[in-house]
């Protein structure tokens, strides 16, 4: 059996890239799993090599200490890897093949799997439905920031690259497969983009990039970026966004100085609860001020695209309600206007083979949108760090060399 | 030139009875006409005698001072009526065509209503997207609890009835298609409620008796109603509806009684800003409780559907947050389970036609669902207090005695 | 190990029940086996001990001798039963539980199984996509027309019913899930029926009158069902339909004096390519007949779900084209009423859980629609041969007395 | 009052550009009109000075003499203008507006309209469902390859080019915007063209080319373009499609040489009733040879968009039954692959803003993709001659040297 080293969180602010047990085909006791999920047997599973796995801005939460997170739990939920073993129940996926993995864990038996809601499988989590790799509350499957990881259901689970040789000369690209492109196409999606839409991304991480791009991808005439961090406004210009500094003021006059209109056809709220207020509140977290803003912004008849996440209780929130996640919304503005808002995580599955085909022919540069920076496993930390302080990166840990870093 | 009598406010708390104009095809100056709106000419009008026009739960925010609505403002915004003058530019209608109006007035020819969003018309409200008559902020068209009324754009607003003597004998149901019938099929269909769903309505009045009859005519196995009148929750009962009294405590406990599971698929505010809290909260009025109680009793992966009306302003609310139409929404928890939101007004014209004919077919009895009980227009202020008071009955009133109340 | 009895194709017009091999966890070789498909391994199945198992309309296609369907291919593709083991691999099935089996067959892991479409999944017929259990050309999948059958990728295929004291109450409806009670849902469906639809359903057998009953679940105004036998007619008026018999004439004539208008918005094929022409050219098998037919009876813009079967080859066919599965359709005629049209089998699997909840709550009642008639196993020749003469019921073989006929 | 020129059908293979009636906000008896559309009022109505008016393929089956086009008829439904004079009911357009008008004619108050069906409105053409300007049995709206041009129901029909001066610098874009940029749009539509799918796209005239380009704009992976005008190919590879001959063979050898697979997604016939065969019957007419490739080239629960069009009646065709618009179609193998079937003209309302943003910011090159090149209105005759030979080219007219090619 071989060794295997992650990406171990160990209390607020501090990430170590440690020792960790090779997978085996059950789900042993650890740190935050739960022990209903303790001792599952695995027989549906693949062991893989990683060939890709990022940093996301959602790990981010956790290592800032605004979860129960416990230490020592394995991060990582964004995997792209290798069969390297495979269980005795996988019967269409080979030793050698090349995949990707949703960062939803699902089954593919239970009733949301079937109608294509992976994301709130009903059978790996026994909190609640839903799940993912190397995450707070979502039933301790280890994560995947690490030599070798385990996924389970691997038949249902994974997306194969038909051809290996053109997939790793685009595998920066379709590392992002594993959750922001599809994450940020979500929120296009279900705002409504479509060909000749005008569309308000709020903010210019790499799930609002991944958004950005997406749309674009969907056909839209106009996409404009919102953020307060200048760095990443001028990526977002750098693939044809327009972008409003949200730190600068009211987004709605600089929007109609772009487009004529101070409203768009949809709205992506990329942020989620960890938002700031705009113009001179910019500097104050203000949990509801994206989504307010997005009500402001977005015409009536029109949808507001949630894939930013909120949270059930945020231990480290500025007022009791948000501590709750109670948010002061402006549910009148939205009403008034007909709005439609969509939230939760993305069904990765749903869209991964489709946009795993527009990469492949070239329709969309998603790594180079997003900045994606391969980095060794042992730099992780670095990583880590260095997109909390807002880099305008995207983090591709590179545990096996496969993408040459080491 | 005929006499009119209407239903005018008279400031919070007082309705009257009074002569008012005679339509003309020109939109005169009045309380509460839009500026923008006055002198506006409407060749393509028709005036209405009107047969059936009825107290709607959204007037009495107006008439208990909870906006800003004008004394003097002629209201009623559903309208049954005799085509008796048409305006020169009108193809289609016929004088002597029974009809139904759509509380929505829309011009049929701007962006919103060619993509069916008619409730969101940009042409008739200078104020903003949508408008109604009879309404605060709705451009001044004037009400229709009245004798005669005048309906603009009329080929393009009405629903003409195929057949006169035998829309006369279902009269009662017809006449629930101006608002309330599609108001609630509308919170219905965005919620998904389809063949097989479970169903949470929130709210035992006309609107959610409605809802909760469209439910079972889109196939539902099973509707629960909430309220917290037991008058109210009886005439749920009495159409085959399961109802839980909301006052009585968690209602996620009582649904659980009746489904051996505390969740629904599907969840209709039929309620709105003028909420009350649950269980020993019941008396408090707590703008949220209906919404995020919907969010903890609906399913992950449900939708909420929400045709309850939500204001920009509520100058009679309790708390400031609220007076500017803010709302403490737990949103994370929504979030966690995946829920989409669906808002605004029902663009009554993409249903009423559907539901006519399901009227005329004997697919649903709505007039008795919501109760429906016919007054003379001389006793629309008795029908306004009761209302008000709770009764379980939606008042009709019949101006020109075509329901023989007189 | 236990024996078995099944149903068993013996030639054209010759069915007999025999012994056959009791299921293994393995699929063996045998009459219709895909050569690909012998010594498939089965740990993800379960064997049921069946407690329903329907004669089906295709079926006929097979006895009549329309096919080229081997002599010894144990027949059943609508399957009820209890589970009485399981393999390895299945996780979320208990021995004691009482399943409804879809007739497609499905992998639960390959493309089409993923979005949905489980009608033509890729996985277990070599041949092409799609399969069914005891059905010539679908991979040699053994029947189920029998005591004991195998059911591949349990966990996947199987409907749970919740309560196994209710369900068996209901079990001659709920056997019904299997095929033709979701196959006359896509029908209506795909057709675009809705609340307030007038709807045509060509065709009185089994799946046409599940159609029927479907259309009126959906909320249909109308129902008008055409068939040229009047015992199956008297079925469809017995719950509510109309009927116009197709031998006496124009059916747009007799849909005239129904409706007052020759058109319905919706239409549903559920003869396929076995159908006769109209008026005096009832008695000539005419295959384009019911497909014309459908197009002059439905409005512009309306719809047609095709349900009924059409095939690839029909060796019996009257002329060379029909042969080869080609038809004179009058696409001039659709075309320029933009019509669409919705053909294949139905993705069960995408509907039985919610026709269950419809089912177990009172909302539909199936059984008697179709007209469920309940024989024992060892009766099965006399079905099959009652049913080919026009009889007006639904065969639902006993094979293990569970619904009391031995 | 302003003479007028147009071009005008004189028998079969002529056209001629003649002096012909101004016109007047009421349509007078000529060529074509239906008796009951003669004297009919339109004081909806503009008149507008044609800037740009394409001549399209369908024009090309009238001037074949495959239709019973009457001879005297002014040609010409794909009109680009300014208004110059306004019926006394127009109310949101203004002289000097410029405008693309949508080539189906409808009201905008029938329920087909409302339905956003505009393609079969049912208050304009007397004989049957659906409109178009200088169209055989449409009605006898007077054809707009012209100086000058009546468009009723002006409110409801005009697309408004917001900036005038930006509109003229992509005049040859937007004069796709009236047919057949809209028309290819709806074809990938209705065929599930969407991010990632590969395509077919059955003919390279300027549908077929609109069709590909918006296949590309809907995020299409790979599009194939079929046809067996070299030329025709050459203008597809143009802008980044793959093309295959299907006069040298089977497209589905050719299409797995594309593809490594001889399927694809999605199928958008642009061919229509004048159909050829593949391979040695590439010179023979076969009406339903589009059709029938189509179906085998798509795969398994794939749709088939049909904007090409299908006639019920074509005096021309080779053999009976076709002359009745009956096609031997392969319905057995479509139903055996679950294929949809969409036909019907284009409702170019449902489309035309979406587009015109895409123009207006880039997002397509259309004029580029089908090669539209601008002629006098006098060359007309030329231009017809030109494009029936197999010119790949799309002619547009300049009546009023607003294209300055006079």
């Amino acid at each position: 059996m071989a060794g295997n080293r992650g990406v171990v969180y160990q209390g607020a602010g501090r990430v170590e890239v440690q020792d960790i047990a090779y997978p085996e085909f059950e789900l042993k006791d650890g740190p935050g799993v739960n022990p209903a999920n303790v001792g599952r047997k695995v027989p549906h599973g693949v062991i893989l090599k990683v060939v890709a796995t990022n940093i996301c801005g959602s790990d981010q939460h956790m290592v800032r200490g605004r979860t129960t997170a416990p230490e020592g739990l394995v991060l990582g939920h964004e995997i792209t890897g290798e069969v390297v073993e495979k269980g005795s129940d996988v019967e269409f996926v080979e030793v050698g093949d090349l995949v990707s993995v949703p960062f939803n864990i699902s089954c593919g038996r239970c009733r949301n799997c079937k109608e294509r809601r992976t994301e709130i499988c009903l059978n790996v989590n026994p909190d609640r439905p839903g799940s993912a790799y190397g995450y707070v509350d979502m039933g301790g499957w280890v994560g995947g920031q690490a030599e070798y990881a385990l996924v389970p259901y691997a038949d249902w689970n994974l997306l194969r690259f038909p051809d290996r040789d053109r997939a790793m000369e685009k595998i920066l690209d379709l590392t992002m497969l594993s959750d922001i492109f599809p994450t940020g196409y979500h929120g296009c999606v279900t705002a409504g983009v479509g060909v000749g839409s005008s569309v308000y991304v709020a903010g210019a991480g790499p799930v609002g990039l991944a958004a950005a791009a997406s749309a674009q991808l969907l056909g839209a005439a106009v996409v404009i970026v919102g953020d307060m961090k200048e760095e990443r406004l001028a990526q977002a210009r750098s693939f044809g966004c327009e972008a409003v500094n949200v730190a600068e003021g009211d987004p709605g006059e600089q929007i109609e100085r772009i487009l004529g209109s101070p409203v768009v056809d949809c709205a992506v709220d990329a942020v989620g609860f960890e938002a700031h207020g705009t113009g001179k509140d910019a500097e104050k977290e203000a949990p509801a001020s994206v989504l307010n803003t997005a009500m402001a912004l977005t015409r009536a008849g029109g949808s507001i695209g949630i894939p930013g996440l909120y949270v059930t209780g945020d231990p480290g929130a500025s007022d009791e309600a948000a501590r709750e996640g109670s948010l002061s919304i402006r549910l009148g503005l939205g009403w008034s206007k007909s709005h439609a808002f969509f939230t939760g995580q993305c069904p990765v599955m749903k869209y991964h083979r489709e946009l795993m085909a527009a990469i492949m022919t070239d329709r969309v540069q998603i790594a180079k949108a997003v900045n994606a920076v391969a980095i060794p496993l042992e730099e992780a930390p670095e990583g880590y760090r260095s997109f909390d302080e807002g880099a305008a990166s995207k983090y591709v840990l590179d545990p096996n060399g496969y993408l040459g870093t080491g």
